[in-house]
């Protein structure tokens, strides 16, 4: 016997004929003898129809209402799963993030988790009855609705699962799994069994949408054992566990690529300290993430070349910025490209071998791919290259890391 | 300066620019130095869609999950309009049954209100705040989300109003007041200025449907002043009163019809004492609401006709019933017919004077209408026609009774 929290997102409950057979997968697990918890996300699209009201009422709107608002879509879902799960005979009730309580803090439209009253829904899971849990929301110290932002779902589950101290987080999504790339690029993408929180960190960041970054986060703060796995087959999923809960690990677990990724070079920066102060400052203030930042040698000791990548959606602004803070950092000509893409080797065995790095750099060259720009960290390796070549640089990189099936 | 409940409807905040048309509605009274909170429905259409929702998850649903899923259409309207509020400079905020707490008992699905705590909305309304309160919901005493059952929403602006000791509680729907009569049936009806609380009751219950029957009780018991008018126009609408507010009142206010009605006839019913209780004792168990009853003086000393309505949607369980319970009954035949209406004449002026009554069966005997089933209660005259003569019938009364308009 086992605790499980299973979540279910709005792909899974997007009509009354899936939410039965969420409930019929949930009746499998109580019947196996599990205590099972339920968290849902809102049935597909209605976040978005909800967003756009709030827009449509006004452009720039009140945090709290927006949460008002858009929380009612899992106030929906939990109601309709709990009937359906009694229809077929299992005990269940919904709750809504203040009945629980489900604590946040304040910042409606991405509250941060405080704490959530597991004992009574303990009680009633002791009695086989199965809580089923609205995702994404919670309730401020002052009592209105919080919302976690998007995919905060997947957060509330892993949330929950620690809370109930639950032997397990089952995510229940469109796909089977964790892949070691994307299958659509790559035909002999294989299936992870296993993969460690800090992997699953990395591809979440680094494009693969199959888990919300924070979720994860949280998960591994918690040691919350995390399965994906598919709520349309039986197939075992991906395990996302500790690192010691796998025996061999391979060097690298998987391919992420990007094509939200936008680079801008100054060229001719005055070479001399603080200029870089000039530049990430007011892009900072205004809010736009920069990840990736080389910086040329300079040649003449008196200007150089400051390549950095922002997010696609934040290009125009990053120039706007850059344009107005140009006098302070004196350089030649600002250019930017959006035609390109960061495709990134993960893998925690990176960590004690030495050479994954320069296997990539040789696997692109022998594609004639150049490369723009490096960044590294301690599991992943990340080359930003021109967009067009995205599919032969995640292929090669696949083969050459031997994670193709057989 | 007053302090005014404004009730929306469905229709009302039917759509984004709806919601705007009603906040520039609520601006314009707060503008006018009045004290303002809000009561709105679903919009319109959502309701029938959650409640099909439940119905398709499982037919028979716990009623306590079917108000979590249906009471998220209020949820959604509130937090809109206190955007919408704020986006045109009135301060605002949402309020949730549970929040305020509107208090109810557990009867889910038809709950009772036991209680309104104003206190908070009185603070923020003498600041100039909105409270935008989610009509139709409530809070149980464990936490659960109730529902009063449909119509509600008018139930629930009036109990807010007199928890608020408001001075008025205006409900905005799609016509512009209540009617001598139903002016799609006679061109001549007036809009009435006032009308008492006692007749406003009949006429709602007599197929009026302007007003919900509970909500008019309501204003009755706490001597709420309810007006009645258009959100899309600016003429004033119809008061609920008071007797006593109403200075020179007519002998009838207004003819009301309901097409909803079926009479069932017990032929040659044994005339003894007891067999009432025969007859009207299941349909009571069986939850069939009996109208009018007539029986005829038996000739014979032994045998006796008993005729009486209910509802149409009724008829075929009344029947059944009635089948079950035959032997004991004895009559020779039920007959039932579902082709009649009930027309009716309101006003509290009946009370003190006679003649109202023959002034009625004259004017029908005039235009050749034959009534099958009299009923009467001290401020109404209902009779029973054949379907067909219902515009005839209501058309001869409201000019009989002088209320056709000059």
């Amino acid at each position: 016997m086992a605790r499980i929290v299973m979540k279910f997102g709005g792909t899974s409950v997007g009509d009354i004929e899936r939410i039965k057979t969420v409930a019929r997968r949930v009746k499998a697990e109580v019947e196996a003898g599990h205590e099972v918890a339920v968290v849902v996300s809102a049935m597909s699209g209605t976040t978005n129809q909800l967003v756009a009201w709030c827009r449509e009422a006004d452009l720039v709107h009140d945090a709290r209402e927006y949460d008002t608002v858009v929380a009612s879509g899992e106030q929906v879902t939990v109601g309709l799963l709990a009937i359906a799960l009694q229809a077929i005979g299992v005990p269940a009730r919904s709750w809504l993030g203040w009945q629980i309580p489900f604590r946040t803090d304040d910042a409606h439209g991405r509250a941060r988790i405080e704490g959530i009253e597991g004992a009574e829904l303990l009680t009633r899971m002791g009695r086989g009855e199965v809580p089923v849990v609205a995702g994404f929301q919670g309730v401020s110290p002052t009592g209105r609705i919080t919302t976690l932002g998007r995919g905060g779902s997947d957060t509330s589950a892993v949330a929950l699962a620690a809370a109930l101290h639950a032997d397990r987080c089952d995510i229940y999504t469109d796909v089977d799994g964790v892949y070691t790339t994307d299958p659509r690029i790559v035909a002999k993408a294989r299936k992870l069994d296993k993969i460690t929180f800090e992997e699953m960190l990395e591809m979440a960041s680094l494009g693969a949408k199959v888990l919300q970054t924070r979720s994860v986060e949280m998960a591994m703060k918690h040691g919350v054992r995390v399965q994906v796995r598919s709520t349309f087959s039986d197939a075992p999923g991906t395990l996302v566990v500790d690192e010691d809960e796998i025996m061999e690990q391979k060097l690298v677990s998987g391919i992420a690529y990007s094509r939200d990724e936008a680079k801008i070079t100054l060229v001719r920066v005055p070479d001399h300290p603080g200029i870089a102060a000039h530049v990430f400052g007011p892009l900072a203030q205004a809010g736009v993430n920069v990840d990736m930042i080389v910086q040329n040698v300079s040649e003449d000791g008196r200007a150089t070349d400051l390549t950095f990548t922002v997010g696609k959606a934040d290009m125009e602004r990053a120039l706007a910025v850059l344009d107005g803070a140009r006098a302070q950092i004196g350089c030649e000509r600002v250019d930017a490209d959006p035609n390109v893409a960061k495709v990134s080797a993960i893998g925690v065995g990176m960590r004690s071998h030495a050479g994954i790095a320069s296997q990539m750099f040789d696997a692109l060259a022998r594609k004639g791919i150049n490369i723009m720009v490096i960044s590294t960290s301690e599991i992943k390796i990340s080359v930003l290259v021109a967009e067009e070549y995205t599919e032969l640089a995640v292929r090669a990189l696949h083969a050459e890391y031997g994670l193709d099936a057989a």
